[in-house]
């Protein structure tokens, strides 16, 4: 055996993964091994970089709450991870709020941090939003409500997740990890567990395990093979007819540096930046928020119906999808974007387990899998790698950064127990 | 519009769901179309053609038993469906039975036709059963394990997969439905609600909806769109970006008619044929039953990790998975197979949803899908196919054959409530 745990995917789940298996036993030969030349090239690099807790999910809450405060363990352990609590703020129409007010009261109670916004306190925090769109023929055409009503999420924001992955790998390697890049794992490896040396193996009738996997280097033999390599699980896991639970989706970025922008960091008393909060608009799933690092707004659109399933070597972010879509909409409650080219764009894939939304971690034949976290991979990043640590150590509950526990079972396939999110965007 | 519902897949579940839905109203069109030049050509002709009610889930348990007694009753309306109550024969060792023995006492309370037949009992039935292999080494480098009970459900049995989708066929077309065979559609029409005339559309800000299907005769709009095309959904679904909760797997069966195999139609008192009920091996997953019609053995094997995922056009059966795999097992508890090669061999795919094992009934923006039944979709087909139109209909529960009622969210996705099966095969 070439070592105790094989993990495939350097992207911040994969990483997160051997992280805190290494710190449970540092004695444990761990090699991760990816594709890519470097940690998170695939699509954690291409993220929005928005985290937030304001979930209605008890599950998803834990998972990104008790994240949330590891990263910040992480910056004070002098990983320069650029957490910027920006917030996140949802606009609502005042027929929106209705239908969502319960769950946010539900979120208050639980003690968040959530702050409800008036109009006129909306209106005095972001100048530069327009709530009223009374005689527009246009926004009527588009269907657009009056802006009723801001909710704000205040442990919520924007990091860095290059930075997060660098300092997973960090950590990782400075107990004693070991990392292969430019290693593509070509298929996993399935041997039965009392070999007989007859060809044909393994046959039916035999106990048959995962045992790593062949990688364009050669093969890789381990005790236990974690899977973690976001929407190409399915590469590895079809093969032998294991469940991945996602599908991948197109996800788009749009970057803009303008100085017709200015009034976005010109925003009042939503965060100590004065910059635009992660901003969530109340039609067409379009959201945004500011990159303090460079000045700039980054923006996306969580599009669902008509934007197909399907695994991209290198999806490609399209500028008319911006123009004719997104910015119709978006100049309407921000007019200062009137006229404003995106500087840049890119795309990536988000891996979608369209049955609850929440992340999928299970066991099968000594294949552990960590993965469809459509889209919020990166924000529970932390607490996934536990929970998978706690699965491939045999414990019933992870341990969370702070010590709050989550039952492994949960985010399994058997026994899984996840609630609803009413809070998807 | 060309019609109010479209129905994509003439198998056994759109013809049963096509059938359901023309009975609620006879007035409504609704056009079944299918790649095939007749009914049920997919893998509803490839099918094992089993059926019980002996299920752990309760779920399971409702949809084949008021299937079970709707085909009896297109039995009796004089469709020739060929249902032979056979019987269903598990074997089990005594370390297996121990493990499923409070499953199958909840199935006996629940008032279900169970006999749980000793090791004698067994013998005396099925005398050409071995069931002791002390001193065999072969058998202990099989792995197999005494004979020790044999628990034999009795609403269980074979029917004619053929037979059963032509009866709804006819149904169907006598209340005036109209099928187009031979027309393969292509891709789902997805348009806005109130369209615009601009080019482009639809856009994110638009309310979207399926309307039908682009097939290779032209574009047929509909008011309700029916995906029922088993594992062929997601050459549909996934390029809208919805999902079909199944995965393809290739499953073989392989024919036996042979001398030797006399024994098999010589069992006494597990049903009124003397023949071997659908037989379920304690190892490897193996089973066969009697096929009346031809005096054949028609067996199968659901072999799981280690075969792929794949959507197939025309899968082929492997004599050698048979020879080199199932044969060594098999021959063991049934000497008479020995030297027996297959007379005819086949192979069809199973959508599996390999999160629950239990058919996915959901709509979306228009489209409403039935799928993913996991190999047991024949013989659920009838209750399927009512609950499918109950979803059709915008009703809360479907009343199954026999009066008694589900819950059509049950088998949804936001509120899915399904219990785990331990009878799995």
């Amino acid at each position: 055996m070439d070592c105790d745990i094989l993990v495939i995917g350097a992207g911040v789940l994969g990483l997160s993964s051997a992280y805190h298996m290494k710190r449970r036993d540092p004695y444990k030969k761990i090699i991760v091994i990816d594709k890519y030349s470097g940690p998170g090239q695939g699509n954690s690099a291409k993220s929005e970089g928005g985290f937030r807790n304001i979930f209605t999910s008890e599950t998803n809450y834990l998972l990104a709450d008790t994240s949330i405060d590891a990263f910040t363990e992480l910056e004070e352990r002098g990983h320069d991870v650029k957490l910027e609590f920006i917030g996140y703020l949802w606009l609502f129409s005042s027929r929106q709020y209705e239908a969502i007010k319960p769950a946010i009261e539900a979120i208050v109670k639980r003690g968040d941090s959530v702050r409800v916004l008036s109009l006129d306190e909306l209106k005095e925090a972001v100048p530069c939003l327009v709530t009223e769109f009374g005689g527009d023929e246009e926004a009527e055409l588009l269907g657009l409500e009056d802006v009723a009503v801001g909710v704000l999420g205040k442990k919520c924001g924007s990091l860095d997740t290059d930075a997060l992955t660098r300092a997973y790998e960090a950590e990782f390697l400075k107990l004693g990890g070991e990392i292969m890049y430019n290693t593509e794992a070509k298929r996993l490896l399935l041997k039965p567990v009392e070999e007989l040396g007859i060809p044909g193996e393994p046959f039916v009738w035999q106990e048959t395990r995962i045992v790593g996997a062949e990688t364009i280097k050669g093969a890789i033999n381990a005790g236990k093979t974690v899977v973690a390599c976001g929407v190409w699980a399915s590469r590895l896991l079809d093969p032998v007819g294991l469940d991945s639970y996602m599908r991948p989706k197109k996800r788009q970025l749009f970057a803009f540096k303008d100085p017709k922008l200015e009034p976005l960091f010109k925003v009042r008393g939503l965060n100590s930046h004065g910059s635009v909060p992660l901003t969530i608009l109340p039609k067409a799933k379009v959201l945004f928020r500011s990159e303090l690092s460079e000045g700039s707004i980054w923006l996306g659109c969580a599009d669902d119906l008509g934007r197909k399933f399907e695994l991209e070597e290198d999806p490609q972010a399209e500028e008319n999808y911006y123009t004719d879509n997104v910015y119709h909409v978006l100049v309407k409650y921000f007019p200062c974007f009137g006229d404003v080219r995106p500087m840049n764009m890119w795309a990536g894939q988000y891996a979608i387990n369209s049955l609850d939304e929440t992340p999928v971690v299970y066991e099968a034949h000594g294949m552990y899998y960590v993965g469809a976290a459509s889209g919020s991979g990166i924000m529970k990043a932390d607490a996934l790698g536990r929970i998978l640590d706690a699965l491939v150590a045999g414990e019933e509950y992870a341990e969370l950064h702070g010590g709050r526990r989550f039952r492994v079972a949960d985010l399994g396939v058997r026994h899984r127990h996840v609630e609803h999110e009413k809070f998807v965007i």
